[in-house]
């Protein structure tokens, strides 16, 4: 358990270039944004360690809005918020509404009159997700600046169709933790590669935000999958970008065994391919329920084709040592566990599953930051009052 | 932003005829009680945009009902409950469930073991909601005085069939903020009119609010509707009843352009046809669902009889100088824009739809200062000690 | 109205010895747990009707899980979190689905990382719900030793297959309330018996939960019913067992008159057939849904062969003085009211209605006193700060 002090060494690092935004693509913010963010994560991490109150809110609502199935992302919002003091109140809408306009504005208004947060995930469809969320912070920046609003919430985005930016940095916090701090991450492998998985239509929003946040520190990116898995062009050019300007390497192959070799980390997960996921959208807001179907089929019968993308021990032994860290956003597809065959072999998942718990366990930390960082311009006197207070949390547990 | 100081100049204001009551029925209340409540709204918001902590409870449930769906109501409500230290918890029943005697006087006692308030919305069949408010209201009192409650909740109308008290109460509210007083608005004309919708059994409860609850403040109310589209007779009675004494009037007419003329304020929003909805209640008592089916098409039929009901830029001429405020509870059926053809037109809509922001965010410290008001029996000294005691609500921002 | 005096008179009895335990099954703890139980519910239950802030939490979470329908268990578990300072969120998985292994164990941990309680409900199916709460129990235990979790989740079984342990303590509760004492229920007669209900599958939970609990205070426990309504053996033999210890007696009869002769209590309840249970579970388990559908035929037909076992006036004529105590969990099938017929004659409900209902007011109290007991080392110390500190629930009411 770290103690207290060394928590608050990173109060410095802290900077205040995150109020009044939202990190909706983690690859269009800064390196100082993304070293705040899991900075204020960790201090709040070791505060609720250390059964120190961490609320900044005595009322407020945080408003959420899953327009697709969510257990953990869900609990760790809710945990999040209650962490700072805030309720939760559910926005419970038909899932696959398409709404826009003059309702997306109306409801983000209604919502909003005592409400601190809104974090939507709205990751199923491509093109629909992201320009929902751009679209409810512009009806909140106008229902602020023309006084419907007392406050301006922050926007979190729990998983889009492009990013799952609250994973990634969830994974980043877990990552600095193993390797003790960004810095030692420069010139580190990490293999985001595609992996098998009898299911349908997972979204292109986690490997995307993987290669698109991992390329701030200098690391060796590498992105693999079969043909026809590419990820959208304009988040290569972002990892491409970044990881040039940090001093890394991004680079792209159709082979598994490569990406793994003498990787220091992996991330071996599926998702659909970018071509289905193209037609889906499409279907979907013609509402052609029939073809959506048959789309699915075609979907599973091109993922069969790669069943030999596994996370085996085999390929485990090609990494740095055989040793490199295994992520995963979880739940993943273990074969011979949850299903005939998957993702990962069951004793490589085995082995790191504890790893994997720790991972997201960031995650309500992170939510928690995100929020810090929006709503006030000096999240470091805040975090610095709360350890001052040193208010227990558990009040009997002294 | 008001200043403090303005804001508890309305303490004076503040009776004590609401403690332990229900306020069901907005027109069987007093002036002094109406008053009451807005000037308990008010000083909640101010408080609010102050950044000032109103919690007078520090533990205790919220408990809501919605037997229809809602969100703008549902947010007002948790905003209410949470601005004052409750926590909401849903009672998720099935939606159209018909349930009396017995089990309505042993759930509303099971839910309130530690429940300061209840909300309920039943408003979809005439003759149903109000009396089971009553019957809920009730059995609060018997298992209060019968020891089985600690507390007796309050109740609060989230909108039954015959009124919707906190709409009208915001719609009050935002009507004092634009005239600057309730005193401003004697003399002013306002028409509640029927407009076109292309949707099917919209509850009376909202104009039959409006009009019971804008006849307390001489002011010059008018119903307008086309034939078959009444109000229920006694709420008529209690609205001519109260303009007279209020020294105001209350006269209707089946004329959207006589409501119009030189209106302060106009009200243009549907409802259902009084014929149809006593037949609705009746088939849904006996379960009917085929012929409820049948009824629909009826009333939407009737309904495409009166498109030109349509609160244009035309009929807007025709109101004082052109410029009466115009007021919806929302969603309005907006042409062009929600619908092909509706209640409003599309830069009629435009122009007013901030307002109409407002107006909605005055509704949950309208819910938040009948909750105050039913459950204290000094509420002005509890807004007094909220300000004496200054407490930051997000403490970082002071 | 107890005074804090008397209640505080109960702080010496309150043991440690369910700090960090789960009380899943009542007859597997001892009498000091029981009792300590007890005594925190009454001393909070005290508290609360006193206005005395009880809240040794300022933010974390209550998970609940409810794989049956619920409404008056829910509302007691969001009370009981409420009144402790926890903030609910529900886990609202498929009702009946079956998961096992990795499954548990990962969700287990990612619902916990900032969660004080879990409260899970899943009684429809023989020989599943209290297995599936010794996996998440064992996957919180390892979680936490893992380092996954910084704390520990107590878990609160709100009703399994084999036990309702917070209705029976609750029943308990009220019993010692009118009885003035646990010692005074020493050789009193308790009948525990079937009654006759037209519906389908009530689990067998509540009856070996009464049996089960009320076997520890040297009672006369009778339990009833027709030939193919036995309860578990492993639960009689319980009973059995704890029955002598304490110095009572435990005896079945098939007879309801003679369960009812002399009783000074009497708790006529329906439940299903055992064999129907274990079939019906059997059935779950392979997705034969078209024998369920069957079974529930016969266990209907099979419930109708005995009517007669109805709580009718003349029934209790038979009890002690014909003033027995009347118990029921709640919502009984009153013939007449809320069946044709049913559990028991309406005039025998009626006449112990609030008593029911006061019965079912500790439910709240009992939930919260688990959880004190199982998160903290001192519960009596909690306790003892709460009144020292004085601090008021409802602020205006001082």
């Amino acid at each position: 358990m770290k103690t207290l002090e060394m928590a608050l060494k990173g109060l410095e690092k802290i900077s205040t270039g995150l109020y009044r935004k939202d990190l909706l693509l983690s690859w269009e913010h800064t390196y100082a944004d993304i070293e705040t963010v899991l900075t204020i994560a960790e201090i709040l991490k070791t505060l609720h360690q250390n059964n120190i109150v961490t609320q900044p809110f005595a009322s407020g609502l945080a408003v959420s809005q899953f327009k697709d199935n969510s257990t953990r992302t869900r609990f760790s919002f809710a945990s999040a918020a209650n962490l700072l003091g805030l309720a939760v109140q559910d926005l419970d809408e038909a899932k696959s509404q398409l709404v826009h306009g003059e309702t997306v504005r109306e409801t983000a208004n209604m919502l909003s009159f005592l409400t601190e947060v809104i974090g939507i995930r709205d990751d199923m469809y491509l093109g629909v997700g992201h320009n929902y969320m751009q679209e409810v912070a512009s009806a909140l920046d106008s229902g602020f600046a023309d006084g419907v609003l007392n406050q301006r919430p922050v926007l979190v985005n729990l998983q889009c169709d492009l990013d799952h930016p609250t994973q990634a940095l969830a994974d980043l916090a877990h990552l600095k933790t193993v390797f003790g701090s960004l810095e030692n991450l420069r010139g580190k492998k990490i293999a985001m590669s595609w992996a098998y998985s009898p299911s349908y239509g997972k979204p292109l929003s986690v490997p995307q935000g993987i290669i698109g946040l991992m390329s701030w520190f200098g690391m060796d990116v590498v992105l693999s999958h079969p043909p026809g898995y590419s990820l959208l062009p304009e988040v290569i050019d972002a990892a491409q970008r970044n990881t040039t300007a940090s001093g890394g390497q991004f680079t792209t192959t159709q082979s598994m065994d490569e990406a793994f070799k003498n990787a220091d980390i992996v991330y071996p997960k599926s998702w659909a391919p970018l071509g289905i996921m193209q037609r889906r959208a499409e279907l979907f807001c013609n509402g052609d329920t029939a073809a959506l179907k048959e789309l699915e089929k075609e979907g599973l019968a091109q993922n069969a084709r790669y069943k030999s993308w596994e996370c085996t021990e085999e390929k485990m032994k090609l990494t740095r040592g055989g040793k490199a860290l295994y992520m995963h956003c979880l739940p993943a597809d273990i074969t011979g566990v949850s299903c005939k065959e998957g993702e990962v072999q069951a004793s490589v998942f085995e082995r790191y599953r504890n790893d994997t718990y720790k991972e997201a366990g960031f995650k309500p930390f992170v939510i928690a930051a995100l929020i810090l960082a929006g709503k006030f311009q000096d999240p470091a006197k805040i975090l610095d009052s709360f350890v001052s207070r040193r208010e227990l949390r558990v009040r009997g547990n002294a």
